[in-house]
């Protein structure tokens, strides 16, 4: 008889985007031709920019021309995509990684959900609060979670280090009993938009060498770093190399959410257990995964043409000019807001006391904005809102003013 | 400290192509100016044909465009292209396979690799012998292998179905004291090329029912099936529903092993203690992936057209007039073949008892030509040699010719 994965039957079904669709869905009812805006969902709205469709339309051309026509592509990337991603993205910062170091994938949520599978399910893992739930959900699927605890909302056996007002918004060092083997740390945060200077960051790089433990870094937001001493890469810290992973996307710099590309780094001198970590993904890939597509490598190159700079920056600075907005007008307006200078989101407090959940019908009632509560991100964000930056500019305005008018 | 997963430090590596490399490298340098023909890989060589690169073509010029940019995909794919697989593979053929049943993916290596998760370690599996590697190598990976056995090339807790000359070249069902849960099945397959006809996976079908067991379906190679007795779908056979898993990939009929496009069947009625597959695999859809890319997506939309199907016939014809060329060319040299009718490989039986790695070498030798040795998918494959279908008209004549012409 066949046996399913027990683990799998834990999970918790995640409510939050499907309950936030709900009540939009039945404020729409109840209030026919109601102007909503959403500022809720993590996804971009900017096109491609002329430069990487102009390389995508190469690129199918290329496809459709047996004397071009590509096959099977090499499992870990192609060449020149990982070479102009070390290049750019690592040694242009003085950071040591070779080409062959990086692993192209199809996205930083599929190599985020994956990467666990590389380590044993004995490992303690740790995780911020609130958090990207693909860390915590892979790891219950992988058995490493231990029991839900309904009153606190938590795993027993994951470590969680709760980002709160205190701390910006971003996890502290765990001092607890337990010793986490695999620490997961998002910078720039999603969801809170805080981030972490490289003197802090360095401490985790050395809590890592010290416990043995290993860091899976997420810098999916890194283009969004505006301050000089917020490091764009752990591999800026000393001691990276042996302890750290680090994983890039695509997806909000060049606005590749629908186009699907990323990457991981897994330098070849972290080795445990006497094996190279490397040789273990690159086994994985090898085994389960067929490379990205060539039209969609193409495209990530000419994410690093001067042309695809320029542009990037531009599609950067459009929705960096919404977070400022949202940023300004809701500080103006009185209310606590913090992210939204290093990151597309604002982790706004909600007032008065308000719980996540009470501020969201309150502003879905009293201003037609949508945002995300913080508790679906886990307990320590209950008390807080995350507004995205990844609308229309104009739209996003209206939204900022209707919030602060709004008169509590 | 960070433990590794033990799994994956039992896998052996896979010298086979490696070694295949290895060997035409050294005969290059011995032989300069050698012209030598490849038909080992498993890999289209034909373009992308012209209505489905239109297609692709537009849906980038969708990207560009703010009004019909397109964010994250739906994590199970898009609507409409679930519907023209359900429509045109699943009901045309009468089978009872609905949209949502469709799980579309980047490719059936991936699925193949993955689909194992989902279940209990616990399990028994059982595959062909020989076989697609990935099969195997998940598995091993994902704890249920037992230990390997360098004598016999086995692994101690995997059931293998020999696939033999008296059998066809197919696997038969397994009659040990071990009922396998998990029934891995390629038809038409890889690397025998061999098929099956309906009465026969009927009874597959109805033995995984009686047992309780879940078969994995890899029809990969459906669309060179041209003989009427052959089923393209195992959801032809009745009682498929509550026990099998479709796996297919637009890679080998429309040539998209660049491109990346595939999907996997869970039929809703599938439930084993008391879960339905389909829910297990919608999570991990949901948790660990992010959507095949809409470009993409749309390049196989454009499969299921009139004008697409009418391409995807030319690209099978044309490999599958080589296909007729290598067996038949082959049989009149007097030599043993198999497949090829149903399927892009031939399999090749080793002339005078020569094993595959002593027939390798003398091809490659005597005739420059490059095949896969039969040993390396398995200990059964051992006496064989697989050649594709995929190359070049003109090269594979010329290929045939030179095999023909040894004297031995």
């Amino acid at each position: 008889m066949t046996k399913i994965n027990k683990d799998y039957t834990k999970l918790k079904s995640s409510y939050l985007f499907s309950t936030i669709a709900k009540k939009v869905r039945e404020y729409e009812a109840a209030n026919p031709g109601a102007d909503i805006i959403r500022l809720g969902i993590g996804d971009v709205t900017r096109p491609l920019t002329p430069n990487i469709t102009a390389a995508m339309h190469k690129a199918v051309d290329e496809m459709a021309n047996a004397s071009t026509f590509k096959g099977y592509a090499p499992d870990l990337g192609y060449d020149f995509l990982r070479k102009a991603i070390a290049d750019n993205d690592y040694k242009a910062r003085g950071c040591k990684i070779e080409d062959d170091e990086i692993f192209v994938s199809d996205g930083a949520k599929s190599d985020s959900g994956n990467i666990q599978e590389i380590f044993g399910r004995d490992n303690v893992i740790a995780v911020g609060d609130p958090v990207y739930p693909v860390y915590v959900d892979t790891n219950v699927m992988g058995g490493r979670s231990g029991e839900y605890d309904e009153a606190t909302g938590r795993w027993s056996d994951i470590v969680y280090m709760p980002c709160l007002e205190e701390n910006g918004f971003a996890p502290v060092l765990p001092t607890g009993s337990k010793v986490p083997d695999i620490i997961y740390l998002c910078f720039p945060n999603n969801p809170t938009g805080a981030t972490i200077v490289k003197s802090k960051l360095q401490e985790w790089v050395d809590y890592a060498n010290e416990h043995g433990s290993v860091i899976i870094y997420d810098a999916a937001y890194e283009a969004y770093i505006s301050e000089p001493d917020v490091p764009h890469s752990i591999y800026e810290c000393e001691g990276a190399r042996t302890c750290a992973i680090e994983i890039r996307s695509f997806s909000k710099n060049a606005g590749f959410t629908g186009v699907r590309l990323g990457f991981t780094v897994i330098p070849k001198d972290l080795v445990i257990e006497g094996v190279r970590l490397h040789d273990l993904w690159a086994r994985r890939h090898g085994t389960k995964y067929n490379g990205a597509p060539y039209i969609i490598q193409r495209a990530g190159e000419a994410v690093y043409s001067d042309e695809g700079k320029a542009e990037v920056r531009g599609l950067v600075k459009y929705y960096m000019d919404n977070a400022s907005y949202i940023l300004n007008g809701l500080k103006s307006a009185g209310l606590s807001v913090s992210g939204g200078v290093n990151a597309p989101y604002i982790w706004l407090k909600t007032p008065n006391g308000l719980s996540s959940w009470e501020y969201f019908d309150l502003l879905l009632d009293k201003a037609g904005v949508v945002g995300t509560p913080g508790s679906g991100f886990g307990p320590s964000g209950e008390g807080y809102l995350r507004l995205t930056a990844f609308g229309d500019k104009e739209r996003t305005k209206e939204a900022v003013d209707r919030i602060a008018g709004i008169v509590l």
